[in-house]
């Protein structure tokens, strides 16, 4: 392919007749105006290098999605938030089998392809960390969508519904709880209620397509549409079916939301309904005119029914077009256009979602459950400020 | 990071008393046991070393999607299939304009930033290459679906309804069809009717969720949801509104069905209804046993409303499952428990959509068409031969 460019180009440049030394300016002129043949076919295609695109990186644990930087519904894999709680284990297929026992007829062994045997199932879910927007008060002005909030992703998750694989094992009475297990070092283990693991959860082996990637969870990872990400948990290799929840470091000391009377919140798995525009948003610097406001709004509770979009930090909302279809405990992409006048706005976005829970202000949920709950489910709307310079920062709107 | 692992190991080791020709043993025994941190968060989440996700390539032309080796619906960008006719273009955002002119009121020219600043759309559909399947009657038996059928990959497109640029442009009188034109060394050029453009086309810069790849067309590609890839013009630089179509190379001498009469079908830009097995396909090796036969089925003209599969060569069909939500002109995943008896089977699917269209036989093309026909839109019913063996291959059924 190299030669047969250089020859192309070599046979070019001697029938317009520059000489050796404009040669290479000729060739690079010629080469920005098309006129020459490009790489071939690839077995895969990479992005533009000129194209930026990373996850933001905290601690060894946490990593962030780039919302601002995205389009449509779909994180790519690569980009996929992530919080691993002991780094990302080494898992061959090979040495890899999944465990399920306990309150079972049949305490079962499954290998990654007798798990592909089964009945499969797919579907675009979101999955987010509860913990996300947890630094809400402590984030700078010069705060993207990303660090606030990237801790959220979409993928088009395939594998077995765990509701398959328990009944080939068979339930034995008193089953209530499933303990999770994963295969990292911290054996990251969580506690999952009967009625979820019936209803819609998903032992997955595939990610948008190709197999769940080594910091997702490869080669499988349980996926509970609209749960917590912490629940979500990454290299499972056992479940056990209990009668009661297991307690584990994280449903006690960890993810639970402590409340204002001194007690928890404990198993408060669903991720409630929230938005966030992430155009115009930091860094962007904006122009006087008109411009769509973008932004994503999602619920762990099932569709979002309606997004609304406030210029004037509150005082006023307007709804927002809904991007279809409009997926069950999915992303939707939500549009408003805009035209701005150069004063300064604070634009907020507010998502309702289908059992007619309205995404809350900051304020009021620490009104009800006390500052200390912001750590974790902190779904409050998000604020953002529109300077009369065209600069445009994040602000902890309460 | 890696002096924290380090110092655990070394550590542990000390006090577990191994001695240093030990440690390097027990040091990686123990890691294999997942009592180890692991590599800590990435700002690029890449694949299993393990897992072999390629393109296949064939010439300089050509490469085709793994769909054997995936789930779900959306295809990973990099795996998106190609056709090129002059390979790729190094195109940088700096240096692309798009020229909108012809018969509208107001020639435009937008750079990338302006393009991005209109109102979005985002929709998931499928992009074949008219040419999929050319190859029917020519491959060996030992032909996975990838190489018989990989010329289709599905994505979520994002960008501005090209309808919003003509509006803004303005049509003038008599125009009725669009010149695209891309920006590659062949400057790939084709026609479109004024009734697609302002249906549904899509000026797209977006592909799942990131920029659209170099091999996709960086920084603009044209989506025409149901159309024939080659209409889809990649690298987009020009379009040019007029009143009758160009005839350029591309819907004359290639991209047109020649008929049994000696005439030509031109500009059959939609695709038909189309499915194909993906597993069980070549090179799997069958079990006795239930399976899932899984597979794709999609249309140009709208959704899929059947999927039918059969094991016994056409001889009768039994309807699958399809996996909600089926979209409009986009992929929809079928699957059908089946027992394998061990004995010789002929395994066999049959899409069908909302406007009651059948896919057909192979046989029925070349009845209706003649054998020159099934160069492009060859939509017909594909077969996997099952022997007793196990062993799968495919099978150039009529």
């Amino acid at each position: 392919m190299t030669r047969l460019i250089k020859n192309i180009k070599r046979r070019e440049l001697l029938r317009q007749g520059v000489t050796a030394t404009g040669a290479l300016l000729a060739a690079s002129a010629l080469q920005a105006n098309g006129r020459y043949m490009g790489p071939p076919v690839s077995v895969s295609g990479e992005r533009a290098a000129e194209v930026n695109l990373k996850r933001q990186t905290l601690a060894l644990t946490h990593s962030f999605t780039p919302l601002q930087q995205l389009h449509g519904i779909i994180t790519p894999s690569d980009l996929h938030f992530e919080r691993h709680h002991s780094g990302v284990p080494d898992i061959s297929e090979e040495n890899y089998k999944l465990l399920l026992h306990g309150l079972v007829e049949r305490p079962l062994k499954f290998t990654l392809a007798e798990l592909k045997r089964f009945p499969a199932v797919s579907r675009i879910c979101f999955i987010e960390c509860a913990g996300n927007c947890q630094d809400y008060f402590s984030l700078s002005a010069e705060t993207t969508a990303q660090r606030l909030a990237g801790q959220t992703s979409q993928s088009e998750w395939t594998g077995v519904a765990l509701s398959t694989l328990l009944k080939e094992a068979g339930l034995r009475p008193g089953a209530k709880w499933l303990l999770m297990e994963g295969g990292d070092a911290a054996l990251m283990t969580r506690s999952v209620t009967l009625e979820k693991a019936m209803d819609d959860a998903i032992i997955a082996y595939a990610q948008n397509g190709e197999p769940v990637r080594p910091s997702q969870g490869y080669p499988v990872r349980l996926v509970l549409p609209g749960w917590e990400g912490s629940s979500c948990v990454k290299w499972l290799r056992r479940i056990e079916v209990g009668d009661q929840p297991w307690m584990t470091r994280e449903e006690t000391a960890k993810y639970t939301d402590p409340l204002k009377d001194g007690t928890v919140r404990q198993f408060s798995c669903v991720m409630d309904a929230r938005s966030i525009i992430t155009s115009p948003t930091f860094p962007q610097q904006l122009e006087k005119g008109w411009h769509e406001i973008r932004g994503l709004a999602w619920s762990g509770r099932g569709r979002i029914s309606k997004v609304e979009v406030s210029v004037d930090g509150g005082g006023s909302w307007e709804p927002a077009e809904l991007q279809q279809p409009v997926l069950d405990k999915a992303y939707v992409r939500f549009r408003k256009m805009w035209q701005w006048d150069g004063k300064e706005r604070l634009l907020l976005s507010r998502a309702t979602d289908e059992t007619g829970y309205i995404q809350p202000r900051v304020k009021q949920l620490i009104d009800i459950r006390g500052q200390g709950s912001l750590r974790y489910h902190n779904n409050g709307v998000i604020g953002w400020r529109v300077n009369p310079d065209g600069s445009i920062y994040y602000d902890p709107v309460v």
